[in-house]
């Protein structure tokens, strides 16, 4: 097998659809995904939170499609917020992508985005086996 | 040899008990570890930055030692404060867990971390070799 | 081919000199480097964001050299900055030092650095084919 979760009984259990580690190993293909934003294909930036952030996580999936991988291959999640309140809206748009997968994950809230307007960016690695 | 230190004299020497890069190959196991907060198992958050560092240290330790790894393991460590006046109590604490190891690391001021009351997270990449 | 580039019409266009992803497989080297700020060898900090940001650059690719890497070998490279002010004089320093390569990237504004005087740190990961 080559995506092990590990989530220790030592450490508290994750407090979301994550989990502490993933350890890859085996021949595979890495794909490091640049910090995706709720921007679409026609460059045009969803409004509000809540679109930002369902807009940035499929453009992820579309990255991961196009190198013929899925969310079961993500490895680690980072997610950057600038502001905490709109840290609710976040959990549904999240598991909606993510669904059984549980990628290790960090998430910060950062001063800001390289746009004043966004306001959600989310950037992956993940490891997809050479023969499952 | 699988884990190799970067240290050029062409850059300044690292600050701290880090590498400025590490380099990793052949047959291996790849850990990407989530971002550990002061929380131990019983979801108790330890009080204060230095505790709160301690425990996530400790996290950290935990999740290694459960993918079968130790700190010698360790290729990047990340570690992210909400105060910069922390800073000077860091030091001892990182030291204390990293013995002789050195992973390259960046560390980052953020705006705040997902809960309010967390004042210190750590998240890490591992890679054990297959055979030493 | 072990880089691959992946840039999907479902997504936006990469709005500078970085691809949405890179995908990267077969044996090789892994090299993460730490953060790298805008100090040379002598330990003097560069005055001012342009002349830190070169010098950052500049320690970066030495990083990469040491390692028997170049600036193709980059599959992700994460920048931050601390005031949003200074990404216009970003773009240049950072095309000079790229030239054709795309790394998938990441642009973070953060609230500080570990000193107060810097005004700019990049990470990156690279991989080198065994046998390109």
């Amino acid at each position: 097998m080559s995506h092990r979760i590990i989530n220790p009984s030592s450490v508290a259990a994750p407090a979301g659809p994550y989990s502490q580690a993933i350890s890859s190993s085996g021949q595979g293909t890495w794909l490091h995904i640049a910090g995706q934003i709720g921007v679409d294909a026609q460059g045009q930036l969803a409004p509000g939170f809540e679109a930002q952030a369902r807009q940035a996580w499929a453009n992820l999936v579309a990255v991961l499609a196009a190198a013929d991988m899925t969310v079961a291959d993500l490895v680690k999640v980072t997610t950057f917020l600038v502001d905490r309140s709109h840290l609710p809206s976040l959990g549904p748009v999240r598991s909606s992508f993510l669904g059984q997968a549980r990628p290790a994950s960090t998430l910060l809230i950062v001063q800001a985005l390289a746009h004043p307007d966004w306001l959600f960016e989310v950037e992956a690695v993940a490891f997809k086996p050479a023969c499952a």
